[in-house]
């Protein structure tokens, strides 16, 4: 039977440490549901880019990497009632067996839902965190060698640095 | 530059009307957003199935016809506010460049906020409707030669008849 | 001290009948709000016209009038929770004494907290009703003599015949 | 272990045939969890009655029934997502065990979630039901001899004759 | 006529000074109205029990009382618009006559509203607060003896210690 | 063709700056739309005020002008979706030209809806800011000096002066 595995993020925006990520995770799984968190949220300092935006970087990244696992690529809205959350990822998603999560919150959500949740290796976290490649848009400081290059373009086609630095 | 279409429709569920309309628009454009309408909504006679069991449903059908196109595949919550609708499209959706839809309210609705539309085909339209293959469904009539036959596969695997059924 | 009046519909569009009534009313009351109910619809049937653009009908109407009370225009955007609603319409217009309502619902929800309630007279309620200047609009027959000059404009502007026709 | 079992109606009014089925769970389980549906609907013609009048009419109704059981009486509201609905109850819920309904949608959801679900026995459905109670007091016809003495005492207290014909 | 008073905390546990506060209320009136605030929160450091929990704690903590009194325990979800909050309330409780509280803004929209507000005592409020005892649960502290025995029974029951140091 | 204005802001009060600003702008524009955000809140430290007091406020002091251009005074409730404001807003508004604005977000999500947006300028940001006002209510230090005589007026009527300094 296929192995389903669910990774939960917010992406802002998809970098390289999460594309070793699904490198990881596609080792385990068949398939891999990548579900984009705060999906309601943009043009905040913390959020920039809509879940469209954050769809088109994920899914053209993990197009260039040429695995050959189905990703399913899901944005998820916050619901702010930690109680159904479980429930309503599940009805957003196909079903998945395990989840891959190091949020303390969403381990516990899961663990209490009976989900088998893993924890996910961390990157070179000084640079390969979102807050700090944003910071680097803010900034005018280098931040594409920390993206792939699909990000650069969708960045590029969407006009995100001046976004970025018009909401920080 | 890229041109991208979308197309928005429930897909309860997805039938061989829906993909021949995929294998149409993807004449037209570069990539193909795939928006699943009324996403919120499920286990009821109009909208059975879940959102991520209409993506699998959808995700695997398009692969299965191994055309070049990227295509995103993007649940659509439903608002109850026809004036943000096409906003709220648009934040969860790639940028798009042409919206398919014969439906009259999403034909005003893209119209008066600039989007272009085109009209789409209809393929025999007495059995390829969602309310036609959810009735066979319902009277245990075959309703498996109107679908591809990866969606075949997931109803199995969600155990969809026993919930057309019981909902209806 | 001041005796403000509210007199809440949903005004698709504003008509004759309630030029009229706003005529009475302030006969009775030093300043009318004039509450423009179910605000957040649009496009359909039986509401086509946003708020913003009834707030436009009924404040060039009622200017056009030359009525010297003060006149509070307000959207009520529906809650669907009959149980808070006078509350909600209290917090969002300015303090009244009196509301005019012939809506059986209504006159019991402000009835139970306590708002006294008055009936509101009738006008040919053949022609000047909201449902039958719609009908006329999706037939292509005389509207105009029923309405204000100001929203005939006003529909010009918006290019509302249309938006009518395309959702009916 | 204490066996716990939810009973989720939406009791407009509580009657005699909610009583009978309180005395029969009560043999089955330590605990009753007593949920009172559609929580936040009121003032229409099938949910007369507010949360808090349900509330008190349950509560006083069971507490006239002398039984030794714990019954925690709460109000459910309406999510409007079937997919998240189980976890909706449960926390708004002591734990429970077993569910009791008859509603096929609702034991689907339940048995799907992997709760035990119970049928429940019918008494007299021809007077015993919601919407015939409401209808006699439409109506001014006998509606007290088929509700407890507790609801028609609530009943009173709130001036419920006069609302349920206001707003039918 | 019954006297009912209404006082609404987060009771994140019910404790000791809990208990206190309903004996001492149980004096002045002839039915208690017991009101579960923030009911949709759960999980967090601040609302670690889900309002299902917490009906738990406070009905078999009171119910070991062994007081006469009826005693309604009632989730209130928060509806972020204060405006409207006391309606809210007054739809989800039984009628009531006088509100206790301390919490300046809930005294002034009681007040507002017209109703009758009284405050209550406090107890030993170094240790009788939420907060110290979760933070005694966090840091593996003694707290079962600021709480009733029925609490550490439900604490038990739910696995509450794991939960409050996992979100913590 | 009539050209309209736009400026939100969320008038916690209505000061002599925003005063100015009414003046400044309506020699610029035909018609003025008045646009009171963050509707939905009241009574809280920054914002003490329903959107109904604040429509009295705005309009009363615009009144008091004795300018002739029309202006609308138009309620904007939050929709914490920043991708779908600018649609919300304009769903609540007559149709409009141009926005004022000198917040950043508020500048950005108008500019990449297309809308033109012109900066506004300042008065004396010293003593006309809402929360520089607000403080001197919670201090009982002189307010009435910085505000439009309406605006005492009003906030006399509600007793808003007591509002201020129990929710501070």
């Amino acid at each position: 039977m296929t192995t389903r595995g669910l990774v939960i993020g917010r992406f802002q925006p998809f970098h390289a440490g999460h594309a070793h990520l699904v490198k990881e995770i596609v080792n385990d799984v068949d398939e891999l549901v990548f579900g984009i968190g705060s999906a309601g949220d943009s043009h905040t300092v913390r959020n920039p880019f809509t879940a469209g935006e954050r769809i088109m970087m994920a899914t053209k990244s993990i197009e260039a990497m040429d695995i050959e696992t189905t990703v399913y690529t899901v944005p998820i809205e916050d619901l702010n009632r930690n109680s159904v959350w479980v429930s309503h990822v599940e009805s957003m998603s196909p079903r998945f067996d395990i989840a891959y999560s190091n949020n303390p919150l969403v381990v516990r959500l899961f663990t209490e839902s009976g989900v088998e949740v893993r924890q996910t290796p961390m990157y070179n976290r000084d640079v390969l965190k979102g807050s700090e490649i944003r910071e680097r848009m803010v900034e005018g400081e280098a931040w594409e060698p920390h993206v792939p290059d699909a990000v650069v373009e969708v960045i590029e086609e969407i006009d995100g640095i001046q976004r970025v630095q018009a909401v920080s």
